[in-house]
């Protein structure tokens, strides 16, 4: 079954890029967490194609709607957003959840899809549809038997990760409130440009010189965060990102695409997270982030980097202090260490161009293939931050669920 | 992960009795099956309270909005009811789905909550909310930790059956149309009374005069399904029905409740069903029908009856033409013969009643409770029928294409 | 994939009937629990056919060899029985484990099958082979598309449960030891013979008595197993197991076999396990427990009898001090609620009998079937007990850690 | 639970580095491979420390014992290596498993532990006992309470691979049988060192001319084995191995470790495998290869050089004779084209050094590490191969049977 997270936490979604609506349910979010549809909305305005001027100039609103898992005892104050459906002649409208306490039970939501233009995409329909070079559209025609929903890619759109950013926000709000868990990403590469500052390497100057104890401040984070916000692109590299923003551009107006890579970071990790082996958290968190549409590599810590390493090199001194360094990226064995993770992925240049390319029909006949429309990211590793962050806090979620089922206190199964 | 079903089909749900919705996603249904709002739609009105004079009196329309999993090379058909959500002031629409053939990807619906009256269930709210004898209020507020939602049970409410009801509905069409399955139940008890007729029997009667080999009709199977409808309660025997549902109305208005069993049967079942052991397919059925809400016991084939009896008695004779007798209920080692799976479940009446009864607040003094509000059925095993049904065809389509995985046809992994 | 239990605590058995060996991992054990070969060895005892006078006259040793999962600082005294094998001419040898303490790790165990007389199974092998009426041998067979392995119905046999047994026994040891848990089974019904006893009835009138809130003591513990191992059958009631253990004889010497019914009870139980609807630990337990072999029926709490109750009658009335009675036999929304784990089920008599049946060859022509050759139990539920007890313990530990789960303590993820 | 692959198809492992054995049980072969313990031992083999003279020289026989999941008509031929065990002066004996072809039934298999000194770890035992940097052992110590198993990393060891290889195999000999597809591995990174020919460039010269479609034949697949196995590392450059060889010889002698990179490649592999999105095969092989203990990085098809393509560069044309190129590794969108997987993935140097290190006791006290004795590879990463090959193969395996499970076809439901 299709789901992002473990057997505690989990994420399920559906809907296609064209459909009515990205329906999210969000599982295993204990009771007592204050959880309001103003609170996740921003991680979904982060994640929105229009949300930069470099991103697809198609408009989504992405508003956010909350339909279960949450209760406040002033009725009231649940009251949110208006949902009204037709059904042949009979209206039905009920208020959605605004905000309230985190019940334990399942988290429904949904993002209508506004602005869809379907007819963009009747160059991909059927059998005589034509394959889009670099694209899931040809193995999709045969695995689904010729059933597949054309339109945007279906489900194998990037609108899908909806789901993954809603699922995530939950559970970077919880282990925000529970241990401080921060998480921030910024791009460092877009095509052959590189940025000269690493996100990771100014949050380990910040850990390692931390009198609490390898943790961020509230206000370092915020510092960091308004940096990243400011810039032309996601990064602390503020040049850079210029640069970035300018090289995207040109290679849109060249019909063409380009590449990135974005390094995601989380601080302020509570340790001892992470089960062995088949189910460790740097499987977990390598397919998490390498299996996301588009990325090509992942890696940990010190990443390629290790290879021509010595051991001597490469090992991380430890004093009573904690780890002197962060090679390991805050995994090792698979279970966090309390540094901050590390992970870098690489995307490959988003395969919609308008170039023409040699390509074939879904019955397989050659064509020269030149895209007619449809509006797409020249640069889709641009706006995969937020999604990637909320990939790695689901998994540390779900990490942190399994971890504490193991410590049993029995005094937490009372009732007379 | 709380789903129905299994790895390869299984139904997800979301939504609290008086949330705004029931939020449902059904995985693993293969591409090619047609699907509609309007073939789904009949077995939620089944489901629902108000479909029957015996039923609560509080009124729900259940209107299913499908919003993902299927497609139309016509995408004009695809239209459907329109959604609308109005959010800080923006409104947004989107049709949902009318019908089309499903995609492979998951098929997500939702049923808004028309009427609801929180105000009816203060009494339970809080530390000093009142238990209601019979239900899951006091452990589950000590299960939450006090978070709960109180109104009508939250989700533990008969009402989340919803989800079941519309994954048993895509599984139901899928293994008719492939197979022709077909999922049947009849009341057969109420309180001490009895029906003289059981549908088992009849069932089996038919299928073994059957020329084409154990299967019935789809003649037969719609004479069953009349007699079934027009009856006073879903039960083969029309007389029984009647003498129930009077004694049900008696119980009502006496502010008590009552008990009820079901006989649930699928025909036409493919044989070969089901997986050894830890995962056969008498554990799932026994679980997923057994674990109903308000059901305390699961019988198999002849049940509780095959204690009393010898081997030579039990044993069900072999032909070259199958099975003589059907004794087994259709599985045999967890697996199916191809004979009628036949499954009895026994439900409690119903918890809420009128009448005073001990009990304690959330905060374990103690009380003199009677209920102040609430609509309720005096008989919930009356409607459980089509949810039992759904749970018994979700759990045959997971084991479909269970069996399915293991049988490797080198043809269908084909593209150039 | 074929598992027992669930995400957190979870059993993988192999081993066919007649093969080399039972192979057991056991997941999801915490760290710190004492555990010894020679603390589970009593409960693959009780499980053993040869372990009373009624059971096959097979000779079963089934000695368990700790092979992981467990340590000791000293070292010599995890020393346990020596293993040996040979290949190729070369010897190695191994000490497997004696006694240790958990580390977290999968525990896993080999049970060798000492006494196999395979060619008792020619009967049943190949195209021509013959099919046993009642046993799973001709769905199997299509099933495995004619790879099964015939020998006393290969992995489908009872011996299969001494996987059950022990993850269930590594279970009760953790919840003994954690919460004071006991479970404990009794034989009620063989045949139309019937207990006058009730276990549930005996334990829910200690439970009630006692001073320290609805537990049993140790001393009143080992009071209830004396006695049940020291009746004839595993029973409370002497007289009925006496008159019980000569129907099974006499039925024996008929050539015949006889059905059985067994009360399993889980006493100090802690509150609160189990999740909601879809894996409401009610759902598990019926799946668990019915599923087992030879099981027809499954019930919990007053089971089929609350079918003619009122709910003024069957609801359990509720004081500051618990429960005032175990009418919902522990579970209430599928959530435990400390009072008595009840639990019933119905085994159909043994399909291997002496006596002629109709019945077919694999290849599906007739013949008149009469078994040859092999030792079977004439009440194959005889013997059930100690395995439902360990699959209860199995689904109760697993629930333990999951509600675990969901209450975080900072304090338990801690490093520097 | 703790297991690799995925649901249809999963292996799970116990035990631990000193402990007794490795135990493996491999769920979800389809009945009718043919299967011997002589066709599993040669992967064994080459995963064994003293399978090379680079290795850790502690040896290892690793011989396999099969106790389940075959079958054999002829019994005889099914009578493999004897186990003994002594329990309490007792001796029992059983034949395991030397040839059979599976039954579909879970496939149980061991492998003692031979050659352990336990007292080598001392220096590890303990609170007091001393950290390895790069190691998991401070963690571990203290998610498991203090209850870990110090001697070797317990079962962080390398030595749990054993379970992946034998999964692995199991994968390999179905997937060769039915599909051809073939697993290969070669190191191309060793330091700073680098290997002139890559595996994936040969293979698509080879696939890429072959008249067949995209495949490669048994002679050619022979060729290249042939070549890997002689190098002096697992390379298909000869030169580099030697030099490569000499590196690592060099660097044990100083007392240190090295990193290493390995590219893994499938070839004749079935299109149209892998589910989307959450569930992909590339995010499973992402995981499960990145995942790998002591790996840093993982890059599919083009990796890391990605980022720095336009889209007109890395999109792979599309001919209707396949793809022309293979930038893609042989997925898009998570899904297999048919065309060579390709994967690569970076191992960090040994973390075990002879060189002393900064570090601390469990308890936190600092010292100055220096490590008594153990032995160790100098470079992990060099017999990791086999390892890889064997995951990519249980992820395959996985996602083919996953794949054949939404293509019903009736005809495979028959019985009478």
């Amino acid at each position: 079954m299709e789901t992002l997270g473990g057997s505690l936490f989990a994420v399920a979604g559906a809907g296609e890029s064209h459909g009515p609506a990205i329906t999210t349910i969000v599982f295993g979010c204990p009771p007592g967490l204050e959880l309001s549809r103003e609170a996740i909305q921003p991680y979904l305005d982060r994640r929105r194609p229009g949300s930069n001027k470099l991103g697809t100039p198609r408009r989504e609103s992405d508003k956010l709607i909350l339909l279960s898992g949450v209760y406040n005892e002033d009725v009231d104050q649940l009251l949110g957003p208006e949902v009204t459906t037709h059904v042949n002649g009979e209206a039905t409208s009920s208020p959605s959840y605004e905000a309230g306490i985190t019940t334990g039970e399942p988290i429904a939501a949904l993002v209508l899809s506004a602005a869809k233009r379907s007819a963009d995409y009747d160059q991909l329909a059927g059998p005589r549809g034509e394959v889009r070079p670099g694209h899931t559209d040809l193995v999709k025609h045969f695995k689904a038997q010729g059933f597949e929903d054309p339109r945007g890619g279906g489900r194998s759109s990037y609108r899908s990760t909806i789901s993954d950013v809603i699922g995530g926000s939950v559970a970077r709000l919880f282990l925000a409130s529970t241990f401080g868990t921060v998480f921030l990403s910024s791009i460092y590469r877009v095509g052959s440009l590189e940025a000269s500052v690493r996100l990771s390497e100014r949050v380990e100057e910040l850990v390692s010189s931390s009198e609490a104890g390898k943790v961020m401040t509230t206000a370092q984070v915020g510092e960091l965060e308004d940096q990243l916000a400011d810039a032309d692109l996601y990064s602390l590299d503020a040049e850079f990102a210029t640069r970035a923003k300018e090289l995207i551009t040109q290679t849109r107006k060249a019909g063409d695409s380009i590449g990135a890579a974005i390094e995601i970071v989380a601080v302020n990790v509570p340790p001892l997270l992470g089960e062995p082996l088949y189910d460790s958290l740097k499987l977990r968190l390598m397919g998490a982030l390498g299996g996301l549409h588009a990325v090509q590599f992942c890696e940990i810590g010190s990443g390629q980097e290790v290879v021509s390493r010595k051991g001597s090199e490469n090992n991380d001194p430890i004093r009573s202090s904690g780890y002197q360094s962060n090679h390991h990226g805050g995994l090792l064995g698979g279970v966090t260490t309390g540094m901050p993770i590390v992970c870098r992925v690489g995307f490959k240049p988003t395969s919609s161009i308008a170039l023409p390319q040699q390509s074939v029909r879904n019955d397989l006949t050659e064509i020269d293939f030149e895209l007619q429309k449809g509006r797409h990211d020249p640069c889709v590793g641009v706006r995969a931050g937020v999604t990637l962050e909320s990939r790695l806090a689901i998994e540390l979620m779900d990490a942190t669920l399994a971890h504490q089922a193991r410590r049993i206190n029995p005094g937490d199964f009372k009732l007379f």
